[in-house]
């Protein structure tokens, strides 16, 4: 699916803006055609802003068939071939398309638990999320009232649409949509950036196994060519960086133990802001290190 | 087994000193013989030195018996039932009464390799050694000549002689066979020592299962009543040690994000000196850390 | 003056009591004859409680004789020579025997003003501040109320007979009116303490000159002989401790810019709690440092 | 004095190019004209290059002639009023215009001391040097013998060179000839860059008063707005950092103690390499800090 650009948005048709945003809310292209009228959008944020107003603005029965209109997550829906193709890809990002028969369960029994309970699916915006974050939402979540269950079925919506809206539509200023997470090592023993370091990031998972993020080694500059993860949120989660530096300080001739103080150094953290940018350096001797969130 | 005094020791007879130490040195009793007549011995470590010069002044063939009188490590031996008592504890503090199938394959391919190259039993001293380092002795060790694996037999020899010692008779200065890994977790978030930390310590194993070696919570100086290993040498080997520091900042009514930034911290370190004294500290806020090597 | 033990002390007429300990409160010898009675002390805190009911229970216009009867900081009474051993030792130990003019000045301006305020001398225990402490307590407590300033005369009062007990009597168990302030090296170049590195810690003031407390080398642990303040409170003030580090790394052979990047590194802090324990290592590489209070 | 394009200089005729860069060689408008005919230069590297191979390529006696044209530091041919404008801005902005009497008789003694030793003016190029370190130079070089002082004499002068046309030549690529020293405030306590902390850089000196040399706050990224020294060498000599934290922590509302443990943070530091990358952060808690050279 290629970029429209915001301009030509606000030259087009108003099918034509049906056409090209039509799914930016699930199965309701009603909210592309509310706002058709209110062209031309300065900015990408003020499209998003007056499509989130079409849908406050709307009917609640409108809104609540929006909200039924969802697929499930990891459901019946994905494997009846059903869903659109951005709820393909999103639920993938998560890891959700390829659960152990343990998690479909689990996931079967929350989705039970919640349309039964509120009578609607449980809909969060997937790529600001884990797999295990957005099972412990899922618990958290059925323990609201349907009021609090409808507001924040909306929010998790608005930030689905927000993030389609940035894939679909180009524009001179961006949405606020994307995070970042990286690093630098930095090495003390020799008071400059350490190179050719090996460094792993990892999602961690309370029950299922390890997903390996990015694996790349720093630069001249102690950092990575590309941010660890960049152009998309940071999901909700707990991570692990792993630096491999014994190999590093036997080539930089630093005196080690044997076996080195120090090899695989583990950085174990959790993302709170998909949105935010999550710095985590590594200040590194052969006897010590340091890591905190920088920016 | 009760400890003897090193006085009551010089004031024995013969027969009463070889009662007593005639197996530090595994089936040698003629080592305790042959130092009874340099008694009285002004510390424990005059007796140990004796004894060391009375291996070294036997004829090779005794020496090569001292050698050979050696059980397998892991072996046929020790199933057989004729181990002596302190090599069948010796054996079970490096978990080797309690190797996987393949573990146990491992050590009796070495084994035979070892012995079929050098003729004679692979020794290391294992209380100052891990499972995983008896392996990468054994390894680096096939690859020396006979005359080095003679003299590394006797080194390992010596250490195991001066352990069995150190348990066996009392003396107001104790030999230095011992090591130290201690802990201490600083809030540099309130500037205090924090009190009731969970701490655990692991150890690694390349292969096999990561063992439990201490569990314990920080006193109030942040410390641990009892250090996480004492009174022994440190074995050789990798460790991670394991804070769990969100309960920690929760009950001190730190804000902390959902989820921490920082909650479980791993500290991964090998030890590479069994006498030495490894102090690990954390100095840790809830957005930061800093461990090392200190004293 | 020789220290009585506290069994003595509890065995003594009463004369003898009154003569021991008849200068704990100034020119007061009535608060050691009014515990006479309450003998034997089970320890020196037991006695200094008494003595401290033995203030508060007596008519207000004795309490405020007592205060009338300290003489003032810095004042004409020393030069009068009209004041006690105890005081004048006391004065001495923050400075206050070696003022420059305009500090001189400053001290007979604030002594007047608040002995027209108040009607009583400015009272403080000298032992547990610096010149400088004493110069913002001055300023702080013109602001209070005659009550107010009753109950802190009497407070400090407090403190000063504690540290005058703990001169003057020996027990099993002291009263806690000692801080400490040490400091440790820790080389993470290398991974061991910082053997003989020169130490400096300097008292600051906003308009004097610096003092120097303390120099002194680290020993092979990294730290000091001596605690560089021990045996007595950590006077409420500014301090610098100086470390002087590229001697120790051009002994140690490490490479070194020219000039070195660091040198003599000073950390700056302050002392609030004289009977706290301040622990204020240094973490060093020739690239890097870190400091903390530590425990 | 204004720039000109190297693109201009390609296409100038001789005397015009010698007008322009006649003065980059001290008093010697030849460099200029033995470059002429080389042209069209690529990049203001290989015009430099050009010019440094034309003093290399000159007779032995014009070289000496060019080392005897500089004039005296901190000397009378300054309050002669004959020295060029290019010495006049770069002899100030180590301060050489600004000596005290005794810093004055400094360098005139080792002035004659140099100049009675080889014959030629002391040649430095002071842009890359604090007043300490051109004295420091003074006291090393005068160890040298003629010929090593011949070819330092010629090394300073095509710094200097290169700073005049860096300064003088607009050219798409700059020569390297700037450092930069930048900071970095980090929080730790509460996970984010301190904004609004004031830092004051200070340059040291051994025996003259300390010089401002920038003086800002960091803004909401925990930088300063400008690198504290850029667009220039970063002068050889000592520093010293000062950061203000306990206004800071005040203004966000973290618990201090009275007085603070930390308020003003120095630190310091000396710079080797004037065209490096002098990144000096400060990580931070009101009980803790690191500081480091970073990248």
């Amino acid at each position: 699916m290629t970029a429209v650009s915001l301009s030509s948005l606000n030259a087009a048709t108003k099918a034509e803006l049906v056409a090209a945003l039509g799914d930016i809310y699930e199965h309701a292209p009603w909210v592309a055609e509310a706002v058709s009228a209110r062209r031309p959008f300065a900015s990408l944020a003020a499209l998003h802003e007056a499509m989130i107003a079409a849908v406050r603005a709307a009917p609640a029965e409108q809104r609540l068939a929006l909200i039924k209109g969802h697929p499930d997550l990891a459901g019946k829906t994905a494997r009846a071939g059903t869903m659109t193709t951005d709820s393909i890809a999103e639920q993938a990002s998560a890891g959700l398309d390829a659960l152990s028969d343990k998690e479909l369960a689990d996931f079967h029994r929350l989705n039970d638990a919640y349309k039964s309970k509120f009578g609607i699916p449980f809909i969060v915006c997937v790529r600001r999320h884990t797999k295990d974050s957005i099972l412990r939402q899922f618990g958290r979540r059925l323990e609201n009232d349907a009021a609090a269950e409808t507001d924040t079925s909306l929010a998790e919506i608005f930030h689905i649409a927000a993030l389609r809206l940035d894939q679909r539509v180009e524009a001179p200023e961006r949405l606020k949509v994307h995070g970042r997470l990286s690093t630098h090592v930095l090495d003390t023993h020799s008071g400059r950036p350490a190179e050719g370091v090996a460094v792993e990031l990892i999602e961690l998972s309370e029950n299922g196994d390890p997903r390996m993020i990015a694996r790349t080694r720093t630069n001249r500059d102690g950092r990575t060519d590309d941010p660890l993860i960049g152009g998309r949120p940071v999901p909700i989660g707990r991570y692990e960086l792993r630096f491999t530096m014994a190999d590093y300080y036997a080539r930089a001739g630093a005196p080690l133990a044997d076996p080195p103080f120090l090899d695989l150094i583990p950085v174990r953290f959790s993302v709170a802001e998909p949105e935010g940018h999550y710095h985590v350096p590594l200040l590194v001797t052969p006897w010590s290190y340091s890591t905190y969130r920088g920016s």
